[in-house]
């Protein structure tokens, strides 16, 4: 999978926030085989959480994927990629403009503004999206080479909330890389965004907060593996009426067997 | 996982039927991982099959768990299970009495007095079974010590089409093996049945008749580990309101760095 | 709808317990437009339920259904069964045999056995039943001339649970009346069953329990109507790609009016 | 249901496109009981279909509700909604902006920017949309004193697919009338859509394209009707544990009656 320059094999990506610890973090990376890891700005400017945190992203060898999770304009957006890209050396940005306090829905508009801004002045733009084709196709004349639609609001781990459009958006954007950000809930739900052909799953509260978040960690990494290998073997179509899994060729034969 | 006496680690175990070829179903099987495998005698028996589809599946390492498929009545079923003992030399029978044609639907009256026969005559019957739990009561009353609920019709690939079914089984039988056993479609259905703290998975047609079998029987043993991880792991309970994954806490030291 | 020798029209059964009050009851009764109420034996036996009730059924002019609500045996139905025969004089009976306490489950061994004697007794048994088709088929085999499948579980207000296992049943038995009993909670899914070819709708909790039990009813009655009647007009299909409803056929001419 | 300044009874606005008959649509319209009906512009401007259409809707007494249907540019609409004005006399307008063909979603860009244009030149504006949060925000800033969001895609027919977004959008925006337009195809998704507490549904194809629309209509009236009084009676809330729905209170006198 490439993302602008830089390929990418494993198509888990995730998030460092919410942690029980800063070791459990480590390990659940380690677990995940992520090669990519997203990080909030603000969270690492937090007082306490810097140092550290950062030794530990930087042993973890992942690619550092900033985001502007919290930002509620245009101008904090921006002003926050900005600061990201000093602090973390990168051009990435994983753009988070968020419309809505409740369902941290992305405010459509203003994300499209940001990420014209933001391509303009040399940045790798990864866009927190909805399903809306429309949106997408504006985001990629803005210059976006991905989209990151969600599965659900974030931290809901309510899965796929609307499978169908993401469907559509697949069908719609097929050389795009497509990674579903926020909703994942279960490994189940992992698999079926790559069953869905999607590129890649990005997910972070999911691992985060569950009981044992290592555990968790592998299990979605190997999700991801199953869902996309089970899209890539072409699995067969749901039947409405059901067919025997055995071939009943033997009958006669049996029914010998059982009158000799 | 204990089945009757014998051990088994692969919670994936796998129908033998309808492959492309005997090269193929080889190879599927060591895909997967799997143990146990299932092999009709009516297939087995069949002309054609017999001497190299044998040296197959004893090469293949795995138990063969001998199957009643295409038997609708208790003596049919029976007289099977007996020809298969002397066959294959296991007291295992997964025990099908087939209801009704088109789905495929076992008929729990003659499953259940079909186990008693069976079971009583010292077999070890892996009945296949819906998610009645009044008919998984008399079949453990019957000598069963395992379940098979169905996911959905033999060969559909439908998926868990009755999840709360599935649920209140898992609840009512703590301590009984489960193993999900026929409609299972993609890999993200075989993680569900795990989710849902299903001992294993039994599947066929989703391998077998996927376009790449190899590939998908890989992807099913994945899903099926992932599912099996994800419930061990205690996954987060779905939020109807969507929270923050990202905490904000930096908030205001971030807009001390913004106005500086 | 022929319940076997009455002719029937409402397609809604009420049943007649867990209302707030007897004039409530009364309302949702009337409201309702039903022709059938159940009555569980249980209750109207209960001290304190006795006359007032009576006269409030007998009042209301539906036939009574007489419920075995409760009785986990067989022997315990068919007395319940025989004792509301004496009380209520009529040979129906709604024959319930509850398998599992926590999810009220038939005991569909018991309920056929049970079936079986009670129509020679000459009964005319309405079995509470689940999707089960062989069961259906011993249903019928016993006598029943109609079938009631649940929905979801008694009293859970979940709607239809097996939506595929109930479009099996209508199928199966195209020409035996089948009501949905238990599990319906909101109007449209009272609808839906309708929908799926279903002859009628017996529902309680969701009118019992709702804030306002009468305009509850009155609800539920226009759902029957509603997807009685969308059944009968043959609804369009649903369509995975979309299409325009509304004609192009105008654009040349549009575009002309647009550029004079 | 204040629609603007006009009060309306009945909560199904009916689309007027694809029916099979003049009369057919005539019976339809009042069999529905609609007193709002759709009109495409372009369908109206076809050759041929002009005078007895026009004097169908004028007979029928319904408010007319002009549509930009099948425009796909601010200009197209904004154009057409001034035709519209002028040959209907009327300042409302359902303004459809297409931003993409097969799945016929709203371009949410052009569609805010048309509503203002369309508001500052004082239209009254009903706009298609999506069940984006933002998206209903900017319209309400532009004017719009109602919203239209989607169930699926035009003339899919596949009900409701975002069941959660439109949940949200209630809740959102509890004072402003929300009517959900398009995807419905059964009667049990118009009253889902009303239980969820819309204020109207919006639908065309689900009855132009059945088999009898006139049926249908009157199917899809009663169950507008059944959803709003079924969310207006305030449902139980579905419970994942059974729960007897007959008291068994009496047990204790039951079994004295037994052992008497």
């Amino acid at each position: 999978m490439r993302l602008y320059e830089t390929e990418i094999d494993s198509r888990l990506l995730l998030g460092t926030a919410q942690y029980p610890s800063p070791a459990i973090l480590q390990d659940a990376i380690t677990a995940s085989g992520c090669q990519v890891v997203t990080v909030s700005l603000r969270r690492e400017s937090a007082e306490g959480s810097g140092a550290g945190f950062w030794d530990l992203l930087r042993a973890s060898g992942c690619q550092i994927l900033p985001n502007t999770a919290g930002c509620h304009t245009v101008h904090e957006a921006v002003t926050t990629a900005q600061m990201a890209r000093d602090l973390f050396n990168t051009p990435w940005i994983k753009l988070e403009v968020i419309g809505h306090g409740d369902t941290l829905q992305p405010d459509v508009f203003a994300l499209v503004e940001a990420a014209q801004i933001l391509t303009q002045d040399g940045f790798q733009v990864f866009p927190y999206t909805t399903e809306d084709l429309v949106v997408g196709e504006k985001l990629i004349e803005a210059g976006c080479q991905l989209l990151m639609p969600w599965g659900a609001p974030i931290g809901s781990g309510q899965g796929l909330r609307n499978r169908d459009g993401l469907r559509a958006m697949r069908a719609h954007f097929p050389d795009t890389p497509l990674i579903v950000d926020a909703g994942i809930g279960r490994p189940s739900d992992a698999a079926q965004a790559m069953e869905l052909g999607m590129d890649a799953v990005l997910l972070n509260t999911a691992v985060a907060k569950a009981g044992d978040p290592v555990t968790m960690a592998r299990a979605m990494a190997q999700a991801v593996i199953a869902g996309q290998q089970g899209h890539a073997a072409d699995p067969m179509e749901p039947r409405d009426m059901a067919v025997p899994s055995t071939p009943t060729l033997g009958l006669a034969h049996l029914s010998e067997l059982e009158h000799r």
